[in-house]
């Protein structure tokens, strides 16, 4: 079976955390995490957002993912910073198309619930998780990392419904998927 | 002098106006305009993004721009559509920035002052403007298309104070720049 390499991206124009995963079959492993800070150096806006079109662009370049999966919220109070995220989202979508890569995009809420369980759950508790499952050292700074990694995760768990940590549907469907682990009456 | 070549481009999730001008000098030229519709044919709001990075990438190598210049509202009241119109704008300025482009930004009013003198004129007087300036043949099918024109016109304006069509501040710089157009005392 061929490895699909999938990028996940939580874009913002103060931090834009990324994660790259390889995954054959039902397996997952971890390539890459950070996160792209933008600081002062970067005064203006277009700048802030070049900086994230050439990281991103150079990560495309070194690990060559075959799709891309995007953090997106769809809903916010202030239009001036949607103005913001839609730039970064759509300087981070453009590194990808340029390859050709297939684009998907998660909200926030579906994300946490495909990691965790619970779409309320706290960065720290995503980290958690992400940390057991592929098998890294948790460090507090590398949260916003984490928030890219997860969108991989979470993407990977989309297409892959069989995967670890996957959460079943209902009880019938964990049944009927895991026989071997339903005890008998006695 | 060497020719600079600015493409304007007004970016939207519907229509995408663009317009290409090669200036020497206090002169310049039209190399060309028209519109990115988004139909139905592009279901998604990613298929769309593409289309409009695929479109002015494609531009971009056609005519090698050394500048790009976007209309660019920074207000809004609709935070899901201020989302969208972002990775419009997004998408587009990646086009650019993935050939170096230097990239700027212009308010609607700015760029209609900056055509017809007045920040409330009407997409037509602006079209009639850019027509004799630009001696084309004006249409109002591609009223879009004169939108991405008049913000690569403006981007002209904005580098050049020294223009045709370019409005002096006051009555004294224009006295001090046309002597000979001032009649002396009967």
């Amino acid at each position: 079976m061929a490895e699909r390499i999938i990028m996940g991206i939580d874009p913002g124009t103060q931090v834009t955390g990324y994660g790259l995963i390889a995954c054959q079959g039902k397996q997952m492993r971890l390539l890459a995490c950070g996160s792209i800070h933008l600081g002062k150096q970067e005064v203006s806006h277009p700048q802030k957002l070049k900086k994230i079109f050439q990281r991103i662009s150079s990560l495309v370049e070194a690990y060559s993912p075959t799709e891309m999966a995007l953090e997106a919220p769809f809903y916010g109070k202030n239009a001036q910073s949607m103005l913001k995220l839609g730039r970064a989202q759509g300087v981070a979508m453009a590194a990808g198309m340029e390859q050709g890569m297939a684009i998907f995009e998660y909200a926030p809420r579906k994300i946490k619930s495909a990691i965790t369980g619970n779409g309320s759950a706290s960065k720290e508790q995503v980290a958690r998780v992400l940390k057991t499952m592929l098998k890294f050292e948790e460090d507090p700074k590398y949260l916003d990392a984490t928030d890219g990694l997860a969108v991989a995760v979470c993407h990977f768990f989309q297409n892959n419904p069989k995967a670890p940590g996957k959460k079943h549907k209902d009880w019938a469907s964990f049944i009927s998927q895991n026989p071997n682990r339903v005890k008998g009456d006695k």
